[in-house]
């Protein structure tokens, strides 16, 4: 329980829009390679494992950022990966993007678990869910004081 | 008043990820090119114009999106941007992602105006303003039933 | 014989980088783009067609781009893209990259023709392959004088 | 002389298409990560630093790219680069695009030194150019047997 997946990632050159910052979009394609990493690294089961071997995708049903600060080439980008919520056939991913400690931008994800072939969401097979639940937030750091506001 | 403005997209091969649909992050890059051809068409301001001319930007602050269906390659996303609400430096926008009618996805996002030399929010300019305001949605239209829900 | 295929595109805020131009691995998705269209408008076949219902693919052994002239946001970027070679079971693309009628940038591309459940090259089924050759450039023009050079 | 710099990238979910290989405009994408961390890294002066602090960009005047075979989600991509020729004010880079050894692309690209306050061609820096000269293949190595072929 309550441990914090770990990841950074540098904003590159390619990242940056003619203001010389973050083109937002891009910022959910980083999350989305934490969350990759996350399942590889810290849940044990890659993506490509679980779609091509076990035939289960997790489709993103709603997603929202608060951005706080921006961020510039060069930066180096922490996401804080945790689960505030783990559901049946669904979970709650919040990732906390930090630059040298200070709190960026916050983005809240709701994944379901889906059975591609019959099209449907099923429930987090167990072995998945119970590696899942380490990450699983403390109900007081679910909803933390001090959250990024624009 | 309550203008909506209308603009189409094809899905195209490289939005579509190993799963043949479109891969999220991809969605608020397609409602960006929606937001650029509505400040240039629409309210008759271009982005490079307000940038370059006037130093003024319009970064995002908060933006949130629920997914209710996919979209696949070749299919024709219809984006329905209206304001929802209009404040002093802020605009909040509302993109209802319809394919034949049937509303697959909905994004709001919250703008800021800002003075890019300042570097700090700024009153949007009057002339921007008012036509902002012909897309402003009824406060009947403006929290509809029916909404996406994943 | 000796059609061009005529592609217009917007160069978008999100294209560029942050010296303000385009960032040039982004020209080649804008000449997928092209070439998706032209498969679809100008051959008669669109590339889903093509790969969900006669399991074919177009994959790109090798391409090449100079670049000449840098693009920047709000320009129009026309692709006038013609053929111009047309083997058996492959084709080459010229795309000349143009604003407001100067070279900017070329591109020359091979692409094969794939069998997708049997992973090889196979010959352009004839229906398509008449169409194509209605691009296909004199060999004068395959060859032009004045080609962008950096 | 005839350093090699090793730069290895997970290729993810995002970088593949409908078809379940790499979109092929995304392979560009990655060499330039490749060559921002080679700068960085290898040649001891980051793309920031020589932009920012020393107004000298290096914009592409050419690329060029073989795709010999196709790389998939969670493959790892290996990019071998290492300087070709070294001119007054550009140098030609090659990277070998390897997986488990085998070359699946092989990618040329020509930059050029800019002073971006000036808007042209200017030498290499002497500190910049003798570090890169560290990368300069042999010339039996700039042109060796077996290149990369679709």
């Amino acid at each position: 329980m309550n441990q914090v997946f770990v990841h950074d990632q540098l904003i590159r050159f390619s990242h940056c829009d003619p203001a010389a910052i973050v083109y937002f979009p891009r910022f959910f394609d980083l999350a989305h390679s934490t969350m990759e990493d996350w399942f590889a690294q810290g849940v044990g089961f890659s993506l490509p494992e679980l779609i091509v071997n076990r035939r289960v995708g997790t489709p993103t049903v709603s997603i929202q950022c608060n951005f706080a600060k921006p961020l510039r080439m060069g930066d180096t980008l922490r996401f804080e990966l945790q689960v505030t919520k783990l559901g049946n056939a669904s979970a709650d991913l919040r990732y906390r993007g930090l630059k040298d400690g200070a709190e960026h931008l916050r983005i809240t994800q709701t994944l379901v678990f889906m059975d591609l072939d019959a099209g449907r969401a099923v429930p987090i097979p167990e072995d998945v869910r119970s590696r899942i639940a380490m990450y699983l937030a403390s109900a007081q750091e679910a909803a933390p004081k001090g959250a990024a506001k624009p």
